[in-house]
This record gives structure tokens, sequence and C-alpha cells, in this order.
């Protein structure tokens, strides 16, 4: 057994912690499920998805107007219209038997989405004609297949509409639905299990003892969890004791996909989640302590193929390690690149330094100062203060090869707050 | 009644359009409710909340070592340490009055998060010790209240935690929880009702006749106001009969807090729905046709106070739709300020032109080019072809002021999928 109270056995770079992340996760692979289209938002297709049939179905009117042989109206001008005979109407949804079919000299009128009359092969818009009884006059010549939207020019029967690996969004949707697909193969969500260990904590809601804490961390990480497509397993806080730690891990690990601890990942006598993880199997942590802070304390793992994740306890620090390790896991249990992140560029209003080696996520208040931006840093420490998180609107990024930034410098912040919601 | 078949009565600029619809807005007020902390992720909250009691509540270790007063420890060094009785040990969540007092020459063994013994007011950490049987000897010196997290240093009891009109993001409910408040007062979700019209659709999964179309754009239009934190009532589809459409209409006005309707929006005989709105009450509709493409024939109004939108039936102007006017006015009605973009620039492929006064929105593909990045316009025919959509990954939008862009000009593109993601 590691030797307690000594510091971290072995700190990693942050780089290199995130390499040894995507090896442990490339262990996780989820089944696929088939899914109702409305539920499909956000999930990830896990098909490629081909076009059953042609889009449109049938030529159709892209306008409101007269179906037209095309030829009848070249030459056709204001001054100099060409008449047609109206012969009759094809309203959109109509059965095609019971439409006319247009000969030269003939027009139908039509509306929007309506089957384009056998014969006819162009629509003059309403606006380009004059209407009398039983005729048109066509003000402007149209050319064949102007205004109508032809049989698969949307989709060919056979065409990728959505490629495997793609997260589906509201457009996938409308796409799916135009092809008649009523459901879709997709990932089933990642269902990740959430513990939290520490004597003092309690839940939220509880009446309050001296000593006691709220667990703040957990009902944190749950609503980021779910924010980012997962089902989450709440196995509860537990005192820093070390069966029920190892109980409450085995029983996430039988339920879920992965198992994410908070507290008791320090190196104090009764952090006893590394212990706990290390003795229920191979290879047990990965990773303990990482180059970065807050969230020095962040460390990952692998039991029975599954990975496993501790977060510190301090609100803070766990944020910063959902988003630099459990968020990455996810996606990549996913198979989804990385999002793009909301960024703003800033002058910094006073320096931040920066230890050698380590990469530091400061939390900052963007300003706004006319059109450009301020970015006044907050104090590093104090990871156990969430009221920096309220007060904050951005984080700002330190490269661990960097010694910090100076005042005045421009620096790229990840916002996550709106500028105006600053508050405090 | 208007004259049918004759283009829109009145085109309003895109600036216009936005103008009214701020002011048919304003007409709605949401009501409030109390939801659990686990429910309010996302909602906006309803009151400035306070804080009703100090963070943390008392004095406590912010780190693992040894609770001593600090001035026992000034001067000591790795070459000369100050060696201290150990009279004991505070766990997180020990019940106070078991954790002995601390007096000069002493030191009790704590752990983070453990309430501060009475005497003690500095705790070393534990790195900054040699411990030997009974007693420890301190290798630096600590000043008063180093690593300890004081009473009230996060919030003051009254301090405020999260400001009205915010939405409540994963780092409040962690504040929230932090300070036990177990629920939270929010506006409640606006209700949003949909209907689409078009007697050539049928619902995804039918079984299609010929001249029948699929209704794409509502299933979209459910998921994107879903995102965005609505609740959404389905008022089905609906064929082009001005009774059956009134009919809906009202009934999504007696159940929701505004109506949307697809189809059934432009100019011809049956686009039924503008003379639906003006037969239902005042004012009616107040903007109907707007100087942009796609998306033209949208519009909106008022009728018992309550909001109406109609939105072009075909899937890229409805989208465009949504994204100017829908996604706006919920952000009113909630109070929100518009969300930063994720907009990325490259440089136009080819030049596109835009129509004197009109606002252009023009589905683009970013394609990335090492460093820098390609951005190549789709034709801006084609509202009808979803397929622009699954293909395109970012939106390029040309104002009203502009003739266009040129080829090789540099743009912003607003992002709407990864750029790896772009299939075709």
């Amino acid at each position: 057994m590691r030797k307690r109270m000594e510091g971290f056995p072995t700190l990693v770079s942050f780089k290199e912690s995130r390499l040894k992340l995507a090896e442990v996760i490339k262990y996780r692979i989820l089944e696929t499920i088939d899914v109702a289209l409305e539920d499909a938002l956000n999930m990830v297709c896990a098909e490629d998805v081909l076009a059953p049939i042609d889009l449109p179905e049938f030529d159709r009117s892209a306008v409101d107007g007269y179906a037209v042989v095309a030829e009848d109206t070249f030459g056709s001008s204001p001054n100099n219209p060409v008449e047609l005979k109206l012969i009759g109407r094809a309203h959109a949804g109509m059965n095609p038997s019971d439409i006319p079919r247009v000969n030269r000299g003939e027009a139908v009128e039509i509306y929007t989405g309506a089957y384009l009359p056998e014969g006819a092969n162009a629509v003059v818009m309403v606006e380009h004609v004059n209407k009398s009884d039983g005729s048109i006059e066509v003000l402007y010549p149209v050319s064949p297949y102007q205004n109508v939207s032809k049989k698969g020019e949307d989709y060919k029967k056979g065409d990728l509409v959505i490629k495997k690996g793609t997260r589906i969004r509201p457009w996938h949707i409308g796409a799916l639905a135009a092809l008649n697909i009523p459901k879709v193969k997709v990932l089933r969500k990642p269902r990740l299990a959430i513990l939290s260990t520490g004597s003092e904590l309690v839940e939220v809601g509880s009446e309050l003892k001296l000593g006691n804490v709220v667990n703040s961390s957990k009902p944190m990480l749950k609503s980021l969890l779910k924010e980012i497509g997962c089902e989450v397993l709440d196995l509860g806080t537990v005192p820093d004791d070390l069966e029920i730690i190892k109980e409450s891990i085995k029983k996430g690990l039988s339920m879920a996909d992965g198992v994410i601890i908070t507290g008791g990942t320090s190196v104090g006598e009764l952090d006893l989640v590394p212990e706990a993880i290390n003795s229920l199997g191979k290879p047990g942590l990965v990773v303990h302590g990482i180059m970065m802070r807050p969230a020095k304390p962040t460390g990952f793992g692998i039991i029975d193929n599954k990975p496993v994740f501790i977060l510190s306890g301090l609100p803070v620090a766990a944020l910063v390690g959902f988003h630099n390790f459990i968020k990455p896991a996810v996606y990549m249990m996913l198979g989804l690149p990385e999002e793009p992140k909301i960024t703003i560029r800033g002058r910094l209003t006073r320096r931040v330094a920066n230890p050698h080696g380590v990469r530091s996520f400061v939390r900052v208040r963007v300003i706004r100062n006319g059109d450009s931006y301020y970015v006044e840093p907050f104090m590093l420490t104090g990871s156990g203060l969430i009221s920096t998180l309220t007060k904050a609107n951005g984080m700002l990024v330190i490269p661990e090869e960097l010694e910090g930034y100076d005042e005045g410098e421009e620096v790229e912040v990840e916002l996550f707050q709106p500028i105006d919601a600053a508050s405090g």
C-alpha cells in the first residue's frame, strides 16, 4: 500500500494525462438502439442513413402560379403577353389523376407543393400573369422546369442523408421526416454513476448540524452530465469508509458505463478513494494527480474495462476536472469531435502568473468597454469558493509553457456566461 | 378582404420587423413557479437569490494538515523546525464538541473540510510537517488564517447569489446547493403550440400516396423549440380549410402562450392562414412579408394578447424564420439577452450577390485549409431543399445595405455544425 500523507505519488503533465485519457476511453463502446424521430435530438447517429425514396417523390410546383408548357411562353412580355386557356386547378395534395393534362396553349392554376400536371414542364409565378375568365396572359417567359421542384432534386434514392457518427440536430430530424423515416439507429446515451464521499457532507435540503457541509459538487455535476447527453445514476453521498466506498463503486460499475467519485481524492489519511479503486480491479488508477490548477487531485482509471474518474469535492476544481476529463471522455465514447467554444478577446487588467509546467484555469470577469473588452482575473486560490463561478463569466487557460500573462496583454477567454450577467 | 394572389400587401425591412417583434412580445409575461434544484437547469431565475447563511458556516480547514496557533510557527524552517504536541484529530463532519481545543504549543491533525478547532487560527499543510509519535515538527511558518476557509468567505448571509433574470447554469445549482437552498423560483417554460397547414401534408411514418408530402418542418421546429427551453403543444397537420385552421389556432391560443403556424402563409388562394389570424382578433397580423431571403412569407401578430407566428412550410425558410423571429421572441419572453454565436472567419470561394434592401441568409460550407478557412456558398434558391441544411455547416448573413460579397473576401460565418461533419 502506498504511503499516505505524502503528496501525490506521481504528478503527470496535463498533456500526458489527456493522452492517457484517450487510451482509457477507447475501451468503452456503446451499443446502438432504435429511437423514434422525436427522441433523436442530439443523439449520435449510429449508421449511414441513405434516402429510401426520391425527394421530392414527384415533380411539384415550387410557387403559386400556372403550370404551362414552357415553350408556349417564349417571347412573351408585358407588351406582348401570351394568352393561354385555363383548363383547371392543381392543389397540393390532390390526386394526380384528378389534375387535367396540359397541352400546348393551355394552363392549369397550381399551388406550391402540388403535383405538376402531365404535359406541363414549368410554372409561371402568379405575379407574372394577368388572369381573366377562362384564360391567363403570361407576361414573362419561363424556361423548362423553372419554378418546379424536380423529382429527386433534394435527395435521390440512395443518397447519403446523415453520416454515421453525426450528432442529430433539428435539421437532420427535418430531413429524416421529409424522407418518411420515422425512426433512426443511434448510440444509446452514456450512463454515468456519480458517488460523493465525505463524512461531513449532507444532501441539499437537510437540517444542518455544526460541522456539516452541503454537497454542492454532486448536483452541479449531475446537471453538467445531463447537459452533455448522459443518463445519470446517483449513488448518493457516503462517509469516509473504505468498505462502503468500495461497495458503492462496485454497484455503480454494475449499473453504468463508468463511475465518477467526488472527494476523498487528495492524499490525506481519509482519502480512501484511490485505495478503493485500486483494490477493485486492474489496472486501477492510471492517472492520479495532474499538473493543473485547480483540480490537481483529478484522476482516472479502469476497472472491469469501465472508466472510473475521481474529482475534487471542491466545486471549482470539480468543474475544471469535469470540463477537461469527463466531458472529453463522454465525447470520445460517442465518437464526437470536441465542440467549438464561444470565446472573446480582451485585455488583462492585471498580470497573472503561472507556475512552470502547470496548466492554469483562471476564472475571469469579462467587462465590455465600448467595442473592446477588459479581462479581470480572479485570484487563483479558492477552488472551494463557488462564488467565484457565479461572479465570473469566463475562463482563461494559461498553457504550461507560459509563465503567465502581463497586465494589458490581449488574451482569449472562453465565455461561460453572458457578459452582462456577471453580478456582484 | 384583401385581394388574393397579388403578392404581399406590404413588405417590411428586416430591421423594422425586428422592432415590431419587440413591441409585440412585451405583451407576454410568464408567471413564476417553484422548482426543485435538479429541475432548475436552464430555467430563468425569477427572484434575486440571497445567501440564507454564511458559507462556509464555520471556519474550516482548506487542506489536510495540522491545526495550530499560527504564532507558534513563526521563524520555523527545515533547519530549525518548531515542535508541537499532537493532541488529537479533527475529521470532516466531526461534531465540534468532540474536537480538542488547541493551546499554544499544541497541534491537532486535521482534514480538508473539518471544523477548525477552538484556539487554532491556521493550518500547516501535511507536506510541511515531519510527524513522529505524539508530536510534529513544523518546517515552514503559516500566517494567521492561512489554509483556512473562513466563515462567510464564499458568501456572507444576505449576499446576492443569483440575480433575477439569470439563466440557471450548473454552477448556480452548485451554489444553491452549497447554501442548502433546495428549490428556487423560476419563470415557467414558455408553452408554444404548433400547427401545420397543407392538404398535401402527411405526418412522418404515414403510407405515402402520390401527391403527398411528408411534413418535415413541424418535427424540425418542435426539436428547435425544445432545445431553447419551450414546452411544445402539437396541434397537428390540418388541410387548407379556413374553419379548421381557425378552430386549431383558437385551441392553441387557449392552451399555450403563443401559436406557430407553418404553411399557408404565402399569397395563393389557398393560403388561408393570414385570413384566419386576422379574423380571430385584433390587431391580428402586424407583419406579413419581410425583406429577407429565404423566409420572405414570415409573419407575426397578436390575438388575445398572445403572439402568433406564421412560418413558411418549406424547411429552410422555416429554420431561418425560427432563428430570426421565434427564438428572439422566446428570449424576450424570458427576459434573456441574445446568446453569443459560434462564428468563424473565412474566404469566400465565389461571389454572392444580394438584392438591394434584402437581408440574405446563405447556407455555406466552411472547409478547413491549414490554419485558414474557405467558405463555399450554396445557391440561394431552393429553400425547399432540406439537403442544403444537412450538407452545409454554416450560415452567412448578408446585411440589407450590402450588394453582396466578392470572391476571396473574408466573411464571418455562424457555424451550426462541426467543420468536419459537412458531408456529401
